[in-house]
């Protein structure tokens, strides 16, 4: 089942924040500078991690993936935002 | 009831991240450079959003609140992270 995932990286240098940023397009829409919103199955979540794994400094950078609801069930009761429209804007295009 | 929450801000200069960041810190832990780990009841974070809007530009800055579940029941289902661990390091010191 695929599900809302917020991706979330702290990256201590440039090139590889730009390898890992790279890496998030093949799998989800960006909302912030280093936040990502997907839509993963539990396999997407699994080959995103390992290739993750082969850019990321293991004590110096971080990536996290939070699983939230399948993605049939709006995201809007979950995020609440200020400033930046959120929903309306980016999430919007993830739609299939 | 408190539940977990997911904060990430993207603020487009200095002095206001220093700002949210000093205020996030009333609220939870940093997991990353621009992402908390609080545990909030449903009061905090309209305090905390209200707190927050007297600081964040509309068009450049965005704040977001994710909410996760319930704080009795463990993050490490819900979370996967990659790189510098994160329930072993940061989570822990939320213990109240």
């Amino acid at each position: 089942m695929r599900h809302w995932v917020l991706a979330a990286y702290d990256i201590g240098n440039e090139k590889r924040w730009r390898k890992i940023h790279t890496l998030m397009h093949d799998y989800g829409q960006p909302v912030q500078y280093s936040v990502f919103v997907c839509q993963l199955t539990p396999t997407d979540e699994v080959k995103l991690l390992a290739r993750a794994r082969e850019i990321i400094h293991p004590e110096e950078d971080q990536l996290i993936l939070v699983r939230l609801q399948p993605i049939g069930r709006s995201l809007n009761n979950r995020i609440r935002s200020v400033g930046r429209p959120l929903t309306s804007l980016d999430i919007k295009k993830l739609q299939f």
